[in-house]
This record gives structure tokens, sequence and C-alpha cells, in this order.
């Protein structure tokens, strides 16, 4: 337990575990080449195997350190997301788990936020910001809901593509907020009624105003700090 | 009376209210499910109108409580809305009338802004920021009003499907304030006159700025606060 | 003299110039009407010239009431934009000129600007924030200028409809920073040469960084005042 | 060497230079018109030539001015960049390198940033200001990076064009960024998957989030100094 206590204060123990989880993620990046991964996919399944014992040992360690006050380690959310990463690594990527395999890999390269402290602090401001906003994205949920039932019954006959479902009419308002393209589907449903453009006139001027305010709801946060 | 003051005291009497108007907004929800609607079509029908009963049961305790003082009740627009809410449900939803009857019940989600006192505070705070935008929606309204009359006269002759009357020339220059596919617009006006030009570029500006002072007018007020 | 003085001093005086410019704008919007036009024609001409003697008048007595310190008259950017709308008012507008007397007769619904103090204030605040903007203006100038010059010789061969004058390549350019569809326009330069993606991009980036930085500009102008 | 310090202190030597780049700009402004460069190509070459001689002289006189403590020159970055603007324009414009004299000649034109000061000023205050979006800009290209890998393992065979490689990944998912029609790209992706939307759905927010912060951090930053 000391041993492993001395270790993590080492003032080389961290650089380490940031270079690995560089290295991992270059080789993540570097298998997107179809070359390299039909020559040296062997070497790369092995690099991941090596980088994975590397992953397990530290927690090993960080664990040992605080043992057997394991609270220490566990009630910490950036432990306990290192944690289930090598947990989920340890699922056995074959058949139809092959893909989620894949995306646990990816999910390593998030542990460079939990291993730079600097990155670990903004993220944990960016997640308190959240609660700040709170009212404000009930009230667009409120908003999208209501639009959303709304948008169904008035177009799912007419254009079923955009809006033959609740969730494609919330998926077609969530395009309608982001102004993207948002005047094609008004005029597909101003063919059924002349007057649909009041629909998506009101949830443009209304989305916005909140989406602003959301905005302002960040800012006022961020200042108070 | 007494009773009623009694009821409205009670913590379970609003949170009651609460609860009954999710399940409320749920159901609307649900029937946007076609398999739904046809199998308990008739359940949905009653459910509606149990929700209706038990919200003109609270509009009277409401009333009740109060008597005489009517004010009390009715000069709070929260209660307004409520009972208008209550009022417009009981038009019989027949005929032609069938549509109104289903956007009055989807008005029924927005009680959940009026039962949460948070959600009544902050839809509050956004209303009466707008007439701290005033001056501001006034200049814009202008501005629209000048190009709309002028786009109108310049093109719609060349492209009546967006520029063939007044009203059409204003939805079509909101979409291009929205930034939405403006170029469009643009080069098929540029086909006429090549200098159309001017008449997108100085909009897209003039309007910009304007929404950038519309949205620091809400800002500062927020600040204020 | 004395009664001119009289006469602006009067409360109606200033209600009764606006109301006129309101109703002024009111008939500009029925114009667009194909029906109304056809059927009362002669009707609005009437009102346009009743319109204009009444701005006359106005615009003498004003002038009379400070005469002869005629500065005090025109040495005020709103007077001036007064009178001059009444001088182009005068033009005649017969041939090639009808598209201008239009023109005009719309810019007066712009006195409204100047015949209300609130918005009269609102817009000088406007005009004096630009200076404040004057050196990211010059930049964004500068950039536009050098991304406009190298687009003209990079893609002016292969796209000459978006890049065939250095004028074209300058509304393409603000085409791409209001991001109104900017990959169609990269997709068709990455025919030529892959990477052209570098030049929309970068300019992309910088173009938002200095849009980003002259919308701070005006925030910090406006928390100044 | 007295000379030329007394040269640098003369008020019109850095009009005089101003005045000179901006020239320098007019003209290759002026190239972008066919007719011009088809019949006053020499002439436009000769004035290169003159512009240069001038630059050349002129730095000669700034390093005679200080020397021999060189580093008093090629210790300011604004300096440096003049110097190797020149550098670049002795490179012989011959066969390939052509374009990339034509560029170096672009460059020119941001030399009227390193002459006049409050331009300087304004372009050092925003690369400065680089520095404090630092930890925001690593987040936002660990986001990049991940969903770059993530969409090309996912769309690379359906979509080649868009998500070919990771390179082109990294393209398309700039482009969603930009709101610019990203629900094209969605679309054919939910022909693969009808999941696919969570996959953009996710990366429009937490890129919007992203960007939000991104701007903030600026804002504070400008409001600190
Ligand atoms: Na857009
Ligand atoms: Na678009």
């Amino acid at each position: 337990k000391a041993l492993c206590q001395r270790i993590i204060a080492l003032p080389y123990f961290e650089h380490f575990i940031v270079v690995l989880i560089a290295i991992n993620s270059i080789i993540l990046g570097l298998e997107t080449s179809t070359f390299l991964t039909t020559s040296y996919d062997s070497w790369f399944l092995l690099a991941h195997q090596l980088i994975l014992a590397v992953f397990i040992l530290e927690a090993i360690i960080k664990i040992t350190a605080v043992a057997p006050q394991w609270k220490k380690y566990f009630g910490d959310g950036w432990n306990l997301f290192d944690f289930s990463i090598i947990i989920l690594s340890l699922i056995p990527a074959t058949g139809q788990f092959a893909m989620i395999a894949r995306l646990v890999r990816l999910l390593r390269i998030l542990r460079l936020v939990s291993a730079i402290p600097e990155l670990r602090l903004i993220v944990s401001t960016l997640i308190r910001s959240i609660p700040s906003m709170g009212h404000v994205l009930i009230l667009s949920g409120i908003l999208f809901y209501i639009y959303g039932i709304l948008g169904y019954h008035l177009f799912h006959k007419h254009d079923p593509e955009l809006w033959g479902s609740f969730g494609l009419s919330l998926l077609t308002l969530f395009r309608v907020i982001t102004l993207e393209d948002w005047t094609d589907v008004m005029y597909v449903a101003m063919d059924l009624n002349p007057y649909s453009w009041i629909y998506f006139v009101s949830f443009v001027v209304l989305g916005t105003f909140v989406v602003i305010n959301l905005f302002i709801a960040i800012v006022l946060n961020n200042l108070q700090d």
C-alpha cells in the first residue's frame, strides 16, 4: 500500500498515464486508415491489450493506495468513469458486440479529460452550469412537446417523412430550431394549408427567444463565478 | 368556503394538480400513436373528461375560497389562463370544431407552467423583458415594412412564389433574416437585375445589426435584475 | 414667425405629423394590393400629394420659426433628412424616374423615426456605436479583400458564376460568412483542388472570430453607456 | 545610422509606407480585372518590383537604425513578419512557384496591419485572447476527434463522399457544427440506421454548447481588460 501511494505521488506517474492515453488516441486515429488496419491489425490489437493492461494496473495501484477506504476511490466521479471504461473493455468483443467494443475503446480518449486536472475542472464547471439552465430547459421541453404533438396531428398525413411519428416531429422541430432549411419544411406544409406559416414562424420566434435566454443563463452563471 | 381554503393550503393539493397535468400531457403524447388511438380511443376520451372534471372542481374550489372577493381569483393572469382553458374545453368538439378542441387540449400542457411556481416566475420574467425590447422591435418592424413594400414592387412579377403579395414578401424577408437559403432568393432576383444584391446584402447587414441589438437589450435587462 | 413657434409648441402638432406619417405608411402598404391600385389609383395619388403638401408646410413652419438662424434647422441631421425627402419628392416621377419616385415615397416611412423622439434616440445610439466597431470593421475589410483576390485567382476559371469577378468573389465570401450553403461552394472548389477546404475553413474560422469580436465591441460599447 | 534613426522619426515616413501598402493593395485588386492585366501586365510587374524595392529599403533603414543591437529589430514579431514577406518575395516566381509568388504578394496587404499601430494593437489583443480559450479548444478538439473516428467507422462505407476518410469526417463534422445543411448528412446516415440521429443531435448539442462556452471565454477575457 505504501508503495502504491509513493507511485501515485511520483511526478512522472500522471505524465506517463497522459502520454499513454495520447498514444492510445493516436492509434485509434490510425485505425481509420484502411491500409494500416489491413497490414498491422495484430499490432493494433496488441497495443490495445497492452494499454488496457496498464490501465488495469493503474486502477489497482490507485485502489490499493486508498484501501480499505474504498470510498476515497469510488466516491470520485472521475475514478468511477475510469473504472467503468475498464469493466466495459473486458466484455469480449465477439459477434454483435464488436461495434460496442469499438465504442468503448473510443471512450478511452475521454480519459484525457479525467487525467488532465485542468480539463477535469472545465468539464466539472460545464456540468455544474447545467442546473442553472434547468428551468429554461424545462420550458423549451414543454415548447417542443406541444409543437411536436400539434405538428404530428397537422402534418403527419401530408408529409409523413418529416412528421410521420411523434419522434420524427421532434427531430424535425430540432432541425427547425437550428434554422436548417426550415423553409423547405414550411413550404411543403403550406401546400396543405397556406396558414401553416403561423406554426413555423411562431416556433422559430419562441424557440430563438428561449435559446437566447438559455445562452444568457449560461453567461450569467459564468459571470457569477 | 373554509373547507376550500383548507384544501388549497394542503401541501398535496398543488402536487396532485401538477401530477394530473403531467398525466394529461403523457396521454396527449400517447395519442400520436395510431395503434393506441385506434384501440383505446374511448379510454382516452374518458381520461380527458375526467381530467377536465378535476380542473373544473379545482377552479370551483379556488373561486369559492376567495368568494365573494372575485378579484382575488380573476385579477391574477394565471388563474384567468386556467379558467379560459376550462371554458374553451366546454365548447362541443363536433364537426369543424374538432381541430380547435384538440388545440385546446394541447393548451392544457401549458398549465404545467401555471401550476409550477418556478416556471411561472421565469415566464413572467420573460414576458416582462419584452417592453425593454420595445423600441428595437418597432425599428425592426419599420425595417421589415419598408423592405417588404420595396421587395414586393421590385420582384413580385419576376418571382411571384416568394414576393407575390405583401404578406409573402414579409415571410420571405423573415426567411432572409434567419439566413435560411437567402442566397437562393437573391440569385433569382439577380437574374432580373444584377444589382439586386444591394437589396439583400443591405437587409442582411441591417437585420443582423438590429437582431444583435435586440439580443443586447435582453441581456442588459437581465443584468439589471 | 411667432405664430410658427406657437404651432410647433402645440402638443397636437407632433402627434398630427406622426399620425400623418402612419397614414402615409399604411397607404404605401395598401398599394401592394393589385386590386386596390387598379381601382383607386387616382385617390392614392391625391393622398400622396396632400401628404407631401403637409410635409412642405411643416418644413416651412419649422424653418420660419427659427428664421433667420437657419443653422438651428439645417444644423440638425434629422431636419436635413426630412428636408431632402421633400426635395427628392419634388422630382417629377415620369419615365425612368418612376422607380426612384416610388423609392422616395418609401423613405417617407423612415420619417416615423425622425418624428418619434424615442426612435430618434435609439437610432442615434446605434449610429454612434459604429465608430467603436471601426478597427474591427477595417480588419474584416482586409480579410475580405485578401480572400476576395485570392478566391478570384484560384476559382474564377473553374466556377465563374460565383468567382467570375472580384465583386462576385466578395459577394460569395459574404455568403460564406453568413454560413449560407457554404459547403456547396466548397465542394465545387474541391473538385478543382482537394485542398480547397483550407481556404474555406480558414475563412469561416477567421470570419466567425472577427464577427464575434465585432459583436463584443458593440456589447462593451452598450455596457459603458 | 544616425540618418536612419532620423528618417524613422520623420512623421511622414510611417504615412508614406502606409500609403505605399494601400497603393500595393489597390494594384492587387486591379489585377483581378482581365482587361487591365492583359493591357498593362508589364506596368503591374514594374509596380510590384518598385514597391518591393521600397520595402527592402525600409527594412535596411530600420535594421541599420538599431545596429548592432539586431534583437531590437528581430525581437519584434511584426518586424519579423515584414522581413519574411520580403524574403519570400525574393524567391523567383517561375514555373510552379508562380502561385506561391502571387500568394506572397497578397500577404503584403497584411502589412497594413503591421504598419498601422491601432490595427497592430487590436490583432495583438485578438491573438493574446487565444490562450484564454485554450482549454475549451482542447475540449472541442477531443470532441471532434472522437466523433470523427466514430463517424468514419459508422458511415464510411455507406456515404464515402462525406465520411470516406478520417480527414473527410472531420470536415463533415465542421460543416455540421456550422449547422450548414447538417440534416442532409443526417438523413443519408439514417437510411443506413434509423438511430443515426443520436450521433448527429448529440454532436450538434455538445458542439453548440462548447462553441457558446468558447464565445463566453472570449467575452470574459475582453471584460477583464
Ligand atoms: Na443556415
Ligand atoms: Na442552409
